[in-house]
């Protein structure tokens, strides 16, 4: 009998921020596929029999293909073990969750999934709400980067909309966001860069859309950018908005 | 010295998908606020000295009110005990956070967010990916219910755009969300309703823009609504709207 793939979701960094269901699964694996954004930490709480392969990809680095990924998912289950694919924070947000699961389900492997913790929620864990009763009633999280390598066109929608706006992947194109959102909302739109969020060295540099672009020396990856009205309600926003000003 | 203020995302329903850092914060709680989404099991884990004070608001029935959680908060946190403000979701998706944060901080009293899996990573957990390489590049959530009561204006902007949607808090007003999306997007749109997800009689209700609001009375609150082209990529959607056809 073949065993189960179980899709985990690791959380946006801090190896706490699991959630219960998703530690016992790794404590109950025979086998962890883990990505590159996954706490080291996490890994230690394995079976004693279990295996941790690591099958990261990130950008510019040399990388494990999806389709050798889905392979060793399938080899693995087909021998009788439970595989758990750990995954940076959720595994159906903007991961490739949905494939591994068609290409397993091929092989009459079962799966299940374990949502996890988005690094999207980490705006909140800094005290920058996503929404405030009375200046928006939504968000939209796009990523910056495609399949195609061009700017999603639904930045460019979303930069007419009201909603916050929530951009993964988007360090390195922050230059043409930052020209976007001008374009389509005000220069001095609140605007801010989470930082390897939920890390020790996690920081959060706060700026306008006219000025966001010129930090972007000081966030390393994984980073992302949130720009709408409702970051500006953070408590220290004013005060290091205008000590900028003022030097 | 006044205690601290915790807000703990309690994740979506199922009491295993709270994080582990917010279960060890429930643990050691002096005094915890519950609302009416959390689930019961939570609450004993509670400290054999804590106790547990329900909170909770739900449409059409009695309430707390928002000012008396904010003063029982710094009630007790001036006494010196450690509040646990224990939010269904994620305490900063759609939830007020930032107001019982700012309040609390007028008293002196310090806050620290552990942020929780949120309904809407849900989706996942059903197999319903809320983003599809090649199909969508982005989601936009989006509370059906403003303070105002009136349907939210971001909703005729996500209706035009080809995000994937999740509408929360929209049951009551199906029938014109469903209008809305029929007249810029197809009535063939996929739509999903997450019937009190992740609850062991949480369920899924499959169907299209054209027939989703008839749906509405299978479903219970609390319940979200998925409409998008990436909806049709679990794998029985076809199957499912077939055989209603067929019937």
């Amino acid at each position: 009998m073949p065993g189960k793939l179980i899709l985990v979701g690791a959380g946006p960094g801090d190896p706490e921020l699991i959630s219960v269901k998703g530690l016992k699964a790794i404590q109950q694996a025979d086998i962890i596929l883990y990505d590159a954004l996954v706490h080291p930490e996490l890994l230690e709480n394995a079976g004693p029999e279990g295996e941790n392969i690591y099958v990261g990809k990130r950008g510019g680095l040399r990388s494990v293909k999806q389709q050798l990924i889905n392979e060793m998912i399938v080899e693995h289950a087909l021998a009788g073990k439970n595989v758990v694919r750990l995954k940076g924070g959720d595994p159906f947000v903007f991961a490739r969750g949905r494939e591994e699961i068609d290409y397993a389900a091929n092989f009459g492997i079962v799966s299940e999934i374990i949502p996890g913790i988005s690094s999207v929620n980490l705006a909140g864990s800094y005290g920058i709400p996503l929404t405030v009763r009375g200046i928006n009633e939504s968000f939209w999280v796009v990523t910056a980067t495609t399949s195609s390598g061009e700017l999603s066109n639904d930045l460019t929608l979303a930069a007419q909309s009201s909603a916050t706006v929530v951009i993964l992947m988007g360090l390195r194109k922050i230059d043409r966001i930052a020209r976007l959102f001008s374009k389509f909302r005000s220069a001095d739109t609140p605007a801010v860069i989470i930082s390897r969020g939920s890390h020790p060295d996690g920081k959060v540099i706060f700026g306008k859309v006219a000025d966001i672009s010129g930090k972007k020396e000081e966030a390393e990856s994984p980073a992302m950018i949130i720009i709408g009205k409702a970051v500006s309600t953070h408590p220290d926003y004013n005060a290091i908005i205008n000590s900028l000003i003022e030097n």
